[in-house]
């Protein structure tokens, strides 16, 4: 017996499409994300998904991107689970800025150290910088430890994971059909928990925007296969465009 | 020390445009229903509602109407919970006829009763109706006793008022900002259980579409005052047209 988990990255933000370190910053979707959130409901809904609950993060871009396939699917009544838990990479003091204009100040190799080495976060934010989490109210029952002044991927696995195995993990074995619906590093965790994957692949690992990724799992909930959904062609074309990014 | 509770009943649906009897039928919102919707999150944006927790159907008209108005306030994030026990008052076999229609077939008076009387169901729906609600998925877990085949308001508010007060009652104790997004019939048997509202008072009690109605409670959740956000002559002439499409 096999069970389907799907995974969709949030379709292009407007700090996607200027290029812009987004982390945390609560920006919306563009209108080519929005057309991506309904083309990723159309996908699944051709395949015949019907979803028993769905987990998405509390920022604007991946909520929307979820109700947009909610909708098209016509299961807008499912239970929708939002936690911060789930949310993008952190991306301490380079949040808002232009990623390509970073590349030029820092270089390459930096920016590229920052946004792919596996344990190596970026410059911390201040906690009086106006753009501290702590102080919105979506955050505000948290203690300090849990609001992260900087991530890298490492500290992304050690917040998302667990949570994935305490709350996300019971629904799949209880036989839930469940949807995720995440952010690039926040999906990046949990792929590699999934698979296995190590330090070093898993930072080479581009996951499009609005593409439902499904896993097959086996009871154990080891990944049989995976395998986006429609054009392999397209999922790879939009992979490499989300790798090109950081270059000046 | 006092708190409010805030709720709305659905923007226009198609059937409420087409004067039919819905019931749990899933119909949508028309686009009046959605500028509706949105009218509604500017009032409460405008009067700086910070909401804590959502309560909705498992109905599209309450759920759009709800993500329409976290959306126009910005509160995406927040909570949401979808129970099927906050939706409409079930028609049994009227559901899907058209008011007037049903007036002119069993006269006014009796359409009054069936919509009206406190204590009297509409004939009940068969299970093998097509439109019967177990036959739906969002209703698989349900057994047959909590599916109904036709309700009067007092069935009404016996699914409802109990899921008030043990599952909603404690958020709002614990200072929590309460949005709940429902239906005519669901609200009026909440509004009934915290006004104590006699049965035949409350059948005469029109809540009028998507404009928000503030109760402030003191600290034994009985209400202090309660008023509809923005124009009260429009929430008046509102509640009237309601009153009225019952008539042949």
């Amino acid at each position: 017996m096999s069970t389907k988990l799907v995974l969709v990255r949030h379709g292009q933000s407007v700090w996607n499409k200027e290029n812009r370190f987004t982390g945390w910053k609560d920006v919306d979707l563009t209108e080519q994300g929005r057309a991506e959130a309904k083309t990723a409901g159309d996908l699944l809904q051709e395949a015949g998904f019907e979803f028993d609950i769905a987990y998405t993060s509390v920022l604007k871009r991946a909520i929307r991107t979820l109700w947009t396939i909610l909708d098209t699917m016509d299961q807008m009544w499912i239970p929708v689970v939002r936690d911060y838990r789930l949310n993008e990479r952190h991306y301490g003091a380079l949040q808002g800025l232009n990623k390509a204009e970073t590349a030029a100040k820092y270089g390459d190799e930096q920016v590229l150290v920052w946004r792919r080495s596996y344990d190596t976060p970026p410059p911390p934010m201040e906690r009086d910088d106006e753009r501290y989490a702590g102080r919105f109210r979506v955050y505000r029952g948290l203690g300090d430890a849990e609001i992260p002044l900087s991530e890298s991927l490492k500290d992304t696995v050690a917040r998302f994971v667990p949570y994935f195995q305490s709350v996300i993990e019971p629904d799949i074995r209880a036989g839930k059909q469940v949807l995720i619906c995440a952010h690039g590093n926040s999906l990046r965790a949990l792929v590699k928990h999934l698979g296995n994957i190590s330090d070093e692949e898993i930072v080479k690992l581009n996951i499009p925007t609005g593409i439902p990724m499904v896993y097959e799992l086996d009871d154990n909930l080891k990944p049989i296969k995976n395998y986006y959904l429609g054009d392999a062609e397209a999922a790879a074309a939009a992979a490499e465009a989300v790798a090109n990014q950081g270059k000046a």
